[in-house]
């Protein structure tokens, strides 16, 4: 039997397996890295080991399978690998997932969507020339949609965004005397300095280094650095002065001197940097959702009232309540809405259409 | 046995028993209406029925109890009522309590603390007369902190002060052209018509009228007028036009020519006010934040952002962080964080004390 004609051998049981391995990619953690789920089943059609990707630096979704199936003594030659996006051909921070599926000697994969990064994809041809049976296009609609935030950032190149806020009940970063440490309690602190350690950047503007002359170092709760630490990236004309700490001194510092997104956005990629966090300040936050470049939104809301100072958003271009722009709750990763000391922790994302026009009741 | 001598006969069983009343009063709804919680006790020390207040408009904790003995065929002859809160000896939403209690004939009443409220103090005096033995004073501070808003309130002589907001993420009442309808979702639009329901009056400023031309009355989800109706209040002093909406045919209006909060309460509670919802619009909103005349604030929030318009709470005379007001999270009723169609429900009440300032970790 040729390739050619595999790819068109799509049985129900398929469609049945597929949809199991896409309700375990739902388990993931949404964000910078895609949502996978596999599922390999024997020759018998019986569920051997089940996998999914729980986010950065963990394993993938296929070798996670790969990994119960060996913990369990179970021996998947012959078996099927159910898989919702194609195995990756590259050795990252985990190896290869192409010729974990060969030593594993599964005689057949199925995937739902082709890898979209250059470095991974080619998963399928390895694969197919180690004499393995390889069906794509399964549940294909579904896999995208479910990792359309993810797959939008990859497709236009730039990196996965974060965008971080820190604000009171009215929305403010900064008392209008320009004091702001800390408007969040320290557990949201611990919060956001565990996601720092989690992503390749953190941008903010020459402004806020001016003003707060931030480390945005990835630190523990006694001050002590966290064992990754992100890219500091500054953006913006101002210089960023000799003495600032965001430069530090390990060289994972750098300066873009531009007030364009999109433009920082380009050479955070072409840097390597395939998720950033911007974490402030105003005009920064503002230019990023102007300019819709906001992949993910979590925000801290402390139960304080300003009433004056620092808007943590500015203008981003919307003039009528018609154009507002809607967000949609995060469930995953512990929910959208928690509590964090005495904060609100908020995870949202970017709705995928406006929200259809409110009924006017007429209940005001 | 003469009253003054009874007064102080307290045992540990006294104790006791006014904790589990006190307990029961926790379950209320806390706002406007004390919390009370009431537990009758036989001779033999066997608990005979509880009861406890619901909120607005609901059976006293008392009477509640001696309902539910009355259902399940309990008599209450010879027993000790213990109580939060004194009984009261008026007839108002529900008959008096101090007649309730003679005519289930228990022989002691043991309770917290005073009813503050002229109309409904006495309660004590009437049971006395009536031959009951009547302690007071037991747990008298735990009541008191259970119902220090309320108190506060009413030992003030003002209403209790409900602030209402609907606002976005970004904290905004409305678009740069002056768009807010509607900043939330139906389902925040219809629980904010049921807590219309439920109080005295509604109060907003003259300039919202002018904009907004709103009706302020409590409408069901089909726009039919609810059961009850509050006192629509317009604050300020811009004339309120002939044609407005607010001023009804009912003749439940008023215009209160102020800017001044305290004086806009003060002449609603001349006017049997009890229990006030501000709805807005933000110069209102800031007037009463920034006079501490906020009992318990309501927060719709949308997931939404504006970057622009009009901030929900504007200059309140705090110029440094460190001034910032701190609220308290309401757990009561349903969670103090609610999802409400695809807002965000909040309820918060102000911080006793300036919260403990945060260890300053140097985490940035």
């Amino acid at each position: 039997m040729r390739a050619a004609d595999t790819t068109l051998a799509v049985v129900d049981a398929d469609l049945t397996f597929m949809d199991q391995a896409l309700a375990l990619a739902a388990r993931g953690v949404r964000g910078a890295n895609p949502l996978v789920g596999a599922v390999a089943v024997g020759r018998d059609g019986a569920v051997l080991a089940t996998g999914w990707h729980r986010g950065a630096g963990t394993s993938h979704a296929e070798a996670d399978a790969i990994a119960t199936a060996a913990r369990e003594g179970t021996d998947l030659a012959g078996a099927t690998m159910y898989v919702t996006l194609e195995p990756c051909n590259h050795t990252g921070r985990t190896g290869p997932c192409a010729q974990a599926l060969i030593a594993a000697q599964v005689s057949r994969v199925v995937y739902a969507i082709d890898d979209p990064h250059a470095a991974a994809s080619g998963g399928a041809e390895t694969l197919r020339a180690a004499g393995i049976e390889v069906v794509k296009g399964v549940r294909s609609d579904e896999a995208t949609e479910l990792n359309r935030r993810w797959l939008g950032a990859v497709s236009s190149r730039r990196p996965f965004v974060t965008l971080h806020l820190a604000q009171t009940l009215d929305s403010r970063i900064a008392a209008e005397d320009g004091t702001s440490q800390w408007i969040t309690c320290p557990q949201s602190l611990a919060d956001n300095h565990a996601t720092r350690s989690l992503i390749d950047a953190i941008l903010v503007g020459s402004q806020t280094v001016a003003v707060d002359n931030p480390r945005l170092t990835a630190r523990d709760t006694d001050g002590s650095l966290l064992a990754h630490q992100p890219l500091r990236a500054v953006m913006g004309l101002r210089d960023v002065p000799e003495g600032a700490a965001v430069r530090g001194t390990d060289g994972k510092f750098v300066h873009l001197r531009t007030q364009d997104p999109a433009e920082a956005l380009e050479t955070l990629f072409s840097l390597g940097v395939r998720h950033v966090m911007v974490e402030g300040g105003a005009r920064i936050i503002a230019a990023f959702l102007g300019a819709s470049l906001v992949d993910e939104l979590i925000v801290y809301q402390a139960p304080t009232i300003l009433g004056s100072g620092k808007n943590a958003v500015s203008d981003i271009g919307v003039h009528t309540l018609a154009d507002a722009q809607h967000w949609d709750w995060d469930e995953s990763d512990g929910g959208a809405v928690r509590r964090l000391g005495n904060d609100l922790r908020l995870h949202l994302f970017p709705a995928a259409a406006p929200a259809t026009t409110l009924s006017s009741k007429e209940i005001h």
